[in-house]
């Protein structure tokens, strides 16, 4: 089969504000090949990532995304490999390409699970999927009552895990981070997993970030993630080394495998937290859950976004029975909720099923998506480079 | 000073070829404040760094780099480091940011010079700008006879250090690597420097490199640039623990200051390689410069296209005595040569000198650039988000 087309799907709410919240937007890829249709969600800047599959060339290794995908053979997992080197050589110097690849690679892989009538994690190499124990992802309150509210709204939702980040923590002084730890485990009560996200708010200061250490641990934390730069790997490891009973966590921010190995390597962390639309995609990513797995890390998903970046994002750690603990969007906005007719919803145990179906195993709701899109167009000199696909005539879903 | 206006001049050649030469195609940056006009230039995608600038916002932190610089007060260098951290704490999830950056922060450095009247590298903090031994850099040929050609040539304009890279080195049988390499440094005789760049030829095969190591040594290369990923810190710290007398370079991949020491702590290179057009601008690359001198590594300049980018990309290592080897763009293309009516040409020495004069003390020629320049226009719904700034009306140098 040889890939036809790719297209983009550009939807957000109607305001767009300043929340760390990404499920404000979306980018939707859907890709044709040999008259099967596969999909995939990019998790970046919408128009930053169609320009990057659009843009003229600048040369050799910079060049636009499409130049390595389209009209490509795709007859088996060894063509995404390949399509994969592809990407990564010619568009060496656009430093968006893996953003925007990694949604098509996505795509790929539910299309060929159409084609072979397995789901994709069989695809990626493993015989049984196992059963994820979803943490809600919470943002601070303002003030200790809000987050305590946050709190007990998620075990309300019969969540066993939930995570707190960003909003106030670490921007001031840090006995009222502590205050915000104490009430957020008082709400959750003693049995839930309580999991911290600090939004690279330290830089790489280890002194700011030590000064949390007690708090956490005396809450219990699991984990204290993004205490730092992305790419600041003697810091985590130096808080590592400090820390006694909490790991730290990351790679979110890892736009390559080696991003995400260095962590592990250099960063000492113990969970590492892959987003499957930004890392290059599910081959991608099931390459570094392999590795963490090798290195006794823990590997999580990133997802905040819809069920279709969840059910991609399971797929590369869904045959690792000990990696238990996944990211679930639990407030997302209407928009996130709205894009897939599929939905991964916790059992009566709390725990969600990544799809026994072919693909992705969800359905993409083009009808649905329609009061969010947006229609895009670039021209240079007059001619048209890109424009947004015709949503009547093209809306097929898997 | 208020940042009052960013404008992007984006040029290419009438063919852009799949040739590894960056020099094909341009994006000239434009920042005006308080009646002052400063260039920079990004070494990145004209188009998608555009976008980059003016994309609608997806969350609190994937904003457009425009949120983060446009009406930012501009009065001196604190200010540019107090936009460039909120350029990566707003822009943290948009990958493009750092390209887009660059070249903004480069012309509020030129902008700066020009209201104090100073050098941009006295503002960076250096007493004294110090000659540098500029290289050439060269593809290698086709053949061995293109090689020595392309060599020959390099010495009959003076050139006291020749740099390789490319074409099908690394690719084929070592042995015929060892040719070229044998060919190239009979063209340049025995006193020139001889530089090598492998362009990520090898992923992260330490042994694929190992097999050219002999030949490196034999003929005396100074370094081998680039020989892995960018990312892949282990296999350059392999193959330079395997190297007796090449040292190892690398870092034009890098996006952001910690990428660059990375490669220094865990990398073992010898020489790092610093393109200010992608890193983040001058400051990122002034801190890697003090980084290295500290780390006993050897700061270099990326350039591969104009003058405008080379004074630019000067200054970060201008006070650096005993860091003379700069890379000097000698088979640019004709568009590269146009951009500015100042040259840096070398002394009879075979010397280059940063300019002494404020700013980037470059002069930029939009009238020559008229034929290279393209229209862009961006639209959402319909609604223009960016149109090409109209060059009559605005053909404003500095």
């Amino acid at each position: 089969m040889i890939i036809e087309s790719v297209d983009f799907f550009y939807a957000s709410m109607p305001e767009v504000t300043l929340e760390a919240d990404g499920s404000q937007d979306a980018l939707l890829i859907r890709v044709t090949s040999g008259g099967l249709v596969g999909w995939g969600e990019c998790e970046a800047s919408p128009l930053v990532s169609i320009a990057a599959f659009v843009t003229p060339r600048s040369h050799g290794v910079c060049q636009p995304v499409s130049a390595s995908v389209l009209g490509e053979e795709l007859n088996g997992p060894a063509d995404i490999a390949r399509i994969t080197a592809l990407v990564e050589r010619n568009s060496m110097d656009l430093l968006q390409a893996p953003h925007t690849f990694s949604g098509i690679e996505m795509a790929l892989w539910d299309l060929l699970g159409q084609r072979f009538e397995e789901p994709v994690w069989k695809l990626l190499g493993y015989s049984d999927a196992y059963a994820k124990t979803p943490y809600a992802s919470l943002l601070f309150g303002n003030t200790v009552d809000e987050t305590m509210a946050q709190g007990r709204s998620a075990v309300a939702q019969n969540f066993r895990a939930v995570k707190f980040g960003w909003g106030p923590f670490g921007t001031g002084d840090p006995s009222v981070d502590a205050d915000h730890l104490r009430a957020a485990r008082e709400a959750i009560g003693p049995d839930t997993h309580l999991l911290v996200d600090a939004g690279q708010v330290w830089g790489e200061d280890v002194e700011a970030a030590t000064a949390r250490l007690d708090a956490l641990e005396e809450v219990g934390a699991v984990w204290l993630e993004e205490p730092f730069h992305a790419s600041a790997y003697a810091a985590h490891a130096a808080l590592a080394a400090r820390a006694t009973s909490v790991r730290i966590a990351g790679g979110e921010g890892a736009h390559n495998v080696h991003m995400a190995r260095n962590l592990i390597d250099y960063g000492g962390i113990g969970f590492v937290q892959i987003d499957a639309g930004r890392i290059g995609g599910l081959g991608a990513a099931k390459a570094i859950a392999d590795y963490a797995a090798s290195a006794g890390v823990t590997y999580v998903n990133h997802t905040f976004t819809s069920h279709l970046a969840l059910s991609a994002s399971l797929q590369p750690f869904a045959g690792l029975a000990d990696h238990r603990i996944c990211e679930y969007p639990v407030q997302p906005k209407q928009l996130a909720t709205d894009i897939t007719r599929t939905r991964l919803l916790p059992d009566a145990n709390g725990e969600i099923h990544v799809p026994d179906a072919p693909g992705l195993g969800m359905s993409v709701d083009l009808e649905a998506l329609e009061p969010y899109l947006h229609d895009v167009s670039i021209t240079i000199d007059g001619r048209e480079l890109y424009a947004s696909p015709n949503r009547i005539r093209t809306a097929v879903s898997s």
